[in-house]
C-alpha cells in the first residue's frame, strides 16, 4: 500500500469495492509484448508519429480494444518513469503477482522438478528485470520477491526484462522466510548464494526440486533468510573483487542448474 | 579522436607533444578504488564534508600527492557523467588500455592457459562494466573491446565495474577481426556466443586457450567477427524470450569455463 504512494504510475482505483490497479508500460518494446501477450490494454497514450513506427501499434491496440489518446510529447515526458518512453505508454492492469502454489502447479503442468528463484531484497528494477529475463530463458517456473526492502514489477523493471516478465509467474510474499518454509514444506531444496558456503555451486545439487537464494546488491543473503536455507552455494571468485553483481550471480547459478538437468536427462 | 569529443568527462592537453588524456572518476567507492589501487590522482574535489566521511580519501589523496580542491555540489553535480559523485570527484589519467600481448602475457605470468572475453560492440556503458567486473571475477586475463561502434572505459562503466576495472586488463582494438586472427595465430581458439550454434556451451572446450565472443546488445555478433570464430556456441533459451542480456551471457559463459577448468585441474 505505502508502496503506491511512491510510484507515482501505479494507480489505485476503488469501483464497487473491487481494488484495481492499473501500471504503465513504456517504450515501443514494452508495449508491443504487452500487446502480443494478449494482455488489456485500457488506453494507449502516443505522440505525434512522423514516420508510421506507431502505425502497428496503434492497429493492435484499438483491435484489442484500447482507448488511443494522442498526446504531445511533452505529456508522456510528464508521465513516463523510465524517462525512455520512445514516444509511446500504455496503462493496464498493473502486473498480476502469482501463489507459490502457482509456480509449484507450472514444474508439474511441465513435468519437470521446481526450479525457483528467491530474491532476497533487489532494490534496483534493471537488477530485477534482468534477474527475470535469466530466471525466464533458463526455464524457471517463477520468481519470489519480498514486498518489503524490495523493489516490485515497476516500468523499469518490465523493460529490463526485456518481456520475460510477461511468460515467468512473479511472486510477492509478505515473509520471505515463511515462503522457504512452504517451499521446504513441498519437497523443495533452498540453496542461497553466498560467500564463503559450503558447496561450490558446480557440487550443488540442482537436478531435484531446487529454489536459489540470491542476496540483495549491497548486503547479501540477510541473516533469517541464511539460515533457512538447506545449504549455502558460492561461486567462485578467482579476482581481487569479491562479488558478481546479482543477476549475473542468478544468470550463473541458474544456468548451472540447466546444465546439471541436462546431464540427468541423458542419464534418466 | 572523435571519440574524446562526445565525452566531455575526457580531456586531452597537448604537452610537450605527448597527448596526456584524464578521466574523471566519480563517487566513494570508485574513487577509493582508484587511491588503493596506487593510480595517480592530480585533483580530488570535494563537497563540503559534514560528517567526516571523506576524512579517509582526502587523507589518501594527500598522501598520494593528489591536490585537494573544495568545491560546492553544484560545482560537482556540473562535473557528473553518472550523476551519483556522492560529494567526491578525481582527476586521473584515464584508464590505460593494455595491449593483447599484455593479456596473453599475465596468462603465461599465472601459468594458466588464456581465458579472453570479446566484446563485439557493447554501447551500455552498465554492460560494458558488468562484463568488466564479471571478467575479473571469473579470473579472466583481460577483456577486449573495439575502438568504433562501443562504448569506453567511461565512469558509468567504472562504477558498474565495481572496482573490477582496475584489475583487470582491457584491451581497445582498432580491428576486432584482426585482433582475433591474432589471437587464433598465439594458438587461442575463438568462441562466439549466438543462437544456433553448433555447440552447447557445456561441450565447448573452454579448458584450453580460449577467447569468448559476446555481440552486442541488440545485435549480436557482427558478421565478419562471427566468421572469424572457431565455434559458435549457445546457451540453451528455455523460454520464450530468445536472449539473454549481454552481462547475463557474458557472466554464464565465463563461468562455464571456471567450472570446466576446475575439472582439468582435478584431473590433471
Amino acid at each position: 500500500m505505502s508502496q503506491n504512494k511512491k510510484k507515482p504510475y501505479h494507480h489505485r482505483h476503488a469501483a464497487d469495492g473491487v481494488e484495481n490497479e492499473t501500471a504503465l508500460y513504456e517504450g515501443r518494446n514494452a508495449v508491443m509484448e504487452l500487446l502480443r501477450a494478449g494482455k488489456t490494454v485500457d488506453k494507449l497514450f502516443v505522440a505525434p508519429d512522423q514516420n508510421g513506427r506507431m502505425a502497428d501499434i496503434i492497429a493492435m491496440a484499438k483491435a484489442s480494444g484500447a482507448v488511443v489518446v494522442q498526446v504531445d510529447r511533452r505529456k508522456l515526458d510528464a508521465m513516463s518513469e523510465t524517462g525512455v518512453h520512445q514516444g509511446v505508454i500504455a496503462q493496464a492492469a498493473a502486473h498480476a503477482y502469482v501463489s507459490l502454489d502457482d509456480i509449484l502447479q507450472t514444474a508439474r503442468d511441465r513435468g519437470e522438478q521446481p526450479l525457483i528463484l528467491v530474491c532476497d531484497g533487489l532494490t534496483d528494477p534493471h537488477n530485477l528485470g534482468a534477474v527475470i529475463r535469466s530466471a525466464e530463458t533458463a526455464g524457471a517456473h517463477g520468481v519470489v520477491i519480498p514486498k518489503r526492502r524490495s523493489v516490485g514489477l515497476t516500468a523499469t523493471a518490465a523493460k529490463a526484462s526485456a518481456g520475460a516478465m510477461e511468460h515467468i509467474g512473479v511472486a510477492r510474499v509478505t515473509n520471505l522466510a515463511a515462503a522457504i518454509d512452504t517451499l521446504k514444506e513441498q519437497g523443495v531444496w533452498i540453496f542461497g548464494a553466498d560467500a564463503g558456503g559450503d558447496k561450490q555451486l558446480y557440487d550443488a545439487g540442482f537436478a531435484g526440486a531446487s529454489a536459489i537464494v540470491i542476496g540483495s546488491e549491497g548486503n547479501g543473503l540477510s541473516r533469517l533468510v541464511r539460515e533457512k536455507c538447506d545449504f549455502i552455494v558460492s561461486i567462485p571468485m578467482k579476482g581481487k573483487v569479491n562479488s558478481l553483481n546479482a543477476s549475473a550471480a542468478a544468470a550463473v547459478l541458474l544456468y548451472e542448474a540447466v546444465r546439471q538437468r541436462i546431464g540427468e536427462e541423458s542419464h534418466g
